[in-house]
């Protein structure tokens, strides 16, 4: 393993691993209510003497000489990515973008981008001897943890807010984690899951608050920057809720960049939901907060978050990198999902489409060039939420089973 | 491209390719009503000049020595395969199976293994000039056509009976597909697109119709055979309801086996729910029929079937490498999801966990021993059926949202 420290991402204090597991030591979750804590950790490499990528392996252990494990052994069996690049031919047509690249992770084990950090903050548990690891969420992010323990048979207890949906709490409890659903928000949830690492001593998962998922998430970017040939594109497109797939994104460059296998950062733009914008509202503001954005409410339920848990690193990311906010109304997404499923064959849940349809907004606003290579993360599998694909389409009407009447259907529909 | 003909797997006939678009000239489609039809028509290729697997290819194109296309470019641009094959060691133990392995296609571009076969069927008609292709179809076969057609522009014109559920049926809409429901059976569905074959000159991609879904599901053997270090399994369990998959692991294994890069056959298990098992029943019948199973009704609708299309085949199969039938319950089914889930991470649609329920049944008969290499198909996304996966865990009631109520869930949980 290469040895790192853990650096404060707001006052800058610098941790031994062993001194710092979750927020910072000193600063960690100070802030005006309601806006995004400051804290968060991020993990800074010492240069690395093992090979990077090392050819050796196949899928995500590739990178091991930049995660933050002991040993690529510790990564659970089930293999995350390397995903495919989809250069579209026929969307970039439509969209006048002929460098368009898809990052396509919606066929990772559970079906979504959180597969990677479920996958590293699994291995770090098994680093640590811990047995039993818990998060409060309603999301990919549980399903993908419940998953990756699983299958090295370690404990997942995922604490659910009484009304999540019942698709995701099944999904979980197939992997065998147990699952409680918590009288109350999902406030109450996190409060509790945070309560049960102090007393339990149970290793805690929940993102942004564990300083490793982001260091699992930046795997997307190293696998681009390697089927790009090795180099960067102008500009990532990332489907953005609390930030975290964003610093992911951003951190990876980072670490290219820190190695000097890139001279620039890609342009870094924040595809939100109207109804769930903080992040991309607090790039206009000139003091570095981030406020949340009360009753978030978007039909891309994986990107819904009042109060961004990395909004503070985003939103840097985003300034940094050149790049900004993309907000984009629930019938863009919707309307997405169709264009990306009828040019591309890709079926992607509302969160993932919310990124082209950010593409579409970029493009109109002159913010990417016809020129350039943009690369469009699509994060989760449309299967994970079926109804939301039934809204960009049609149901048709039956036909009597003749010739005749099928003839005209189709030349009805052609025209 | 390695030049081949068609051989009729009844009556031995031998075909130019141009000669023989579907079923056998000679006797396709003979036999008693209600009985698995005559005249499957079996790709039978000349020695491959080209390399074989081609490492110029990370995809299926690898395969392209021994694929019926005459360029490896006609596949369409999402790739398909290679998939995961897991050594999963908790099940492994839980089933006192060492050498037991899972080929995963749950990660495939629509998550099931028919994108294998959607992909070929979709170049050939590229190969062809054809720009219709259409087929009758409910379920996962008919989803992979139409992503597969809209990666490359080509139409899909889907005919599904009226009573078809609708989530798959959202899935081919949201990929472009003309989705035409025909009032009446999926019969008359059937029979209409025969006749729009016939009448407009479309391609039809119905399996073991067309022979060359066959080849593209063997691309699976490939695989396995590669995955394990260009060795054949033991025994492979394959999810069967037409025969189609079945037919294709069994061509995949006699192409390896005629190029002398296996010394054997595996023994091939069709692994059929009790309430739709034609191909198991008729295992024990000599004259080599394969009566349908009327009124076919399973949990696992993939493999739902009355009368099996390749259920003569998938027969001779069984027998000539000494393997058979192996019917299990829709509770052994419903049980196999939740077993596969919490020992290995991953979420099986019921017709793929009916699988690794024959394997159990294998076991408890002795038909497979510890010391095997032993290959399970997983060919489906359990996000294709959430309600099943429902059937397979319990929905825990909520607690209030205290350290003590919480210790005391978990408590009862590990008891």
């Amino acid at each position: 393993m290469t040895p790192y420290r853990l650096v404060c991402t707001d006052c800058g204090g610098s941790f031994d691993p062993a001194a710092a597991e979750y927020l910072c030591p000193d600063c960690g979750g100070s802030g005006p209510p309601g806006h995004a804590p400051r804290g968060v950790l991020r993990v800074e490499f010492d240069r690395p003497s093992a090979p990077f990528p090392d050819p050796a392996f196949p899928d995500a252990r590739r990178w091991h000489a930049l995660l933050p494990l002991a040993s690529p052994d510790l990564l659970p069996p089930l293999p995350v990515g390397p995903t495919p690049l989809h250069h579209p031919a026929r969307l970039a047509r439509e969209l006048g973008l002929p460098g368009l690249v898809l990052k396509d992770d919606t066929g990772l084990p559970t079906g979504s981008l959180k597969d990677r950090a479920s996958s590293v903050v699994v291995g770090k548990a098994r680093e640590l001897g811990r047995d039993t690891i818990t998060t409060a969420s309603t999301g990919n992010a549980a399903v993908a943890l419940a998953a990756m323990a699983a299958s090295v048979g370690l404990r997942a207890v995922i604490l659910v807010p009484q009304t999540s949906p019942i698709a995701k709490r099944t999904q979980m409890l197939v992997f065998g984690a147990t699952v409680v659903p918590v009288e109350g928000t999902y406030d109450d949830a996190y409060a509790l899951s945070l309560e049960a690492t102090r007393v339990f001593g149970w290793y805690n998962r929940s993102t942004a608050y564990n300083p490793y998922t982001i260091d699992g998430k930046k795997t997307v970017a190293f696998e681009l920057w390697e089927q790009l040939g090795r180099r960067a594109p102008d500009a990532v497109v990332v489907p953005t809720g609390d930030g975290v797939i964003l610093a992911g994104v951003h951190k990876g460059f980072c670490d290219l960049h820190a190695l000097g296998l890139v001279d620039r950062l890609p342009r870094l733009y924040a595809a939100q939901a109207a109804g769930s914008a903080a992040i991309t509202r607090a790039c206009e503001r000139a003091d570095g907060e981030v406020p949340g954005h009360a009753g978030a409410r978007t039909i891309a339920d994986s990107i819904c978050v009042s109060v961004p848990a990395a909004g503070r690193w985003a939103v840097r990311a985003l300034r940094e990198t050149g790049g900004g906010g993309l907000t984009v109304t629930d019938d863009e997404i919707t309307e997405a999902i169709g264009l990306l499923g009828r040019t591309a064959g890709i079926f992607a849940e509302p969160a993932a489409a919310a990124a082209l349809a950010g593409v579409r907004r970029a493009t109109r606003e002159g913010l990417v060039r016809p020129g350039e290579t943009i690369a469009v993360l699509v994060t989760g599998n449309g299967l994970k939420d079926v109804a939301a694909g039934g809204r960009a389409v049609t149901m048709p009407e039956p036909i009597v089973p003749t010739l005749e009447a099928l003839r005209r259907r189709v030349a009805a529909e052609a025209s």
